[in-house]
């Protein structure tokens, strides 16, 4: 494709575009970075605080807090990436209901959201069992939407 | 199996991995998690802060400071993902010179995580000179690292 047409349908891309794809070049770079930012999430969800919460590696409150922190920030994040635009693009789990049923999406991210402020809430109160309820009570918020919005 | 209970299975199979692993399964793993931070650093960077440090977009100092905590809390992560076991794993543009070189990749690192904490002191001066002189040192400091030790 040269130069030209590529600016072409850049420029029809950006006309086309809500206000939220600002921060993405094509509809592509949306895909991969609400991938990106959900990967980075469950690693530091699942990989890191699920073993600390299962009682599987000894609790550490520092590491604990740490990583919720960095799971609070991620999970404003990937949001913006879900844009009407990335339906159907890339190599996706997501489910065409995550715009059919917007709302829907919207409100179980929002419960998601609101879990993980408890959890970074109870890593501060140096009780493994207080992480233990939010870890399990937040796993249960991304279960909830990964199960109908995910093919995953 | 659904994402939710393949991440739980993970969990567990993490308690199983040595200590410089036990974030990740295995080493493809470690490859994605450092490549997603990035992605993602980058996006909050170059496509976020960059357009207002450029003067392409009006400056905001509340998206210039959200956006470099993020990048200020991304910048500590993708280390771990560099591991001597990720060496020549999956599709990476690292070159080898990470570990052949390893205490130069480091220092670059901890350049380049030095000139984000001064972006991030700069978002909150209000100063749209100060966000646009720590954003073009910080993007130095990528660079620097990027030169020598990818292949991009």
């Amino acid at each position: 494709m040269n130069l030209v047409r590529t600016l072409g349908l850049l420029a029809i891309a950006t006309t086309l575009a809500a206000p939220a794809l600002a921060q993405f070049r094509k509809p592509e770079d949306a895909v991969k970075y609400r991938q990106s930012v959900m990967y980075t999430m469950g690693n530091h969800f699942y990989g890191r605080l699920g073993p600390m919460a299962n009682g599987r590696v000894p609790f550490d409150a520092k590491s604990a807090a740490e990583n919720a922190d960095v799971v609070m920030m991620l999970s404003r994040l990937p949001w913006v990436g879900f844009g009407a635009e990335t339906n159907g693009i890339g190599k996706t789990s997501a489910k065409p209901a995550v715009w059919a049923d917007a709302a829907k999406f919207k409100d179980l991210g929002e419960k998601m959201q609101a879990e993980v402020v408890k959890l970074q809430a109870a890593t501060r109160t140096g009780d493994p069992e207080a992480l233990k309820t939010a870890y399990r009570s937040t796993s249960n918020a991304c279960k909830a939407c990964h199960d109908d919005f995910t093919n995953q």
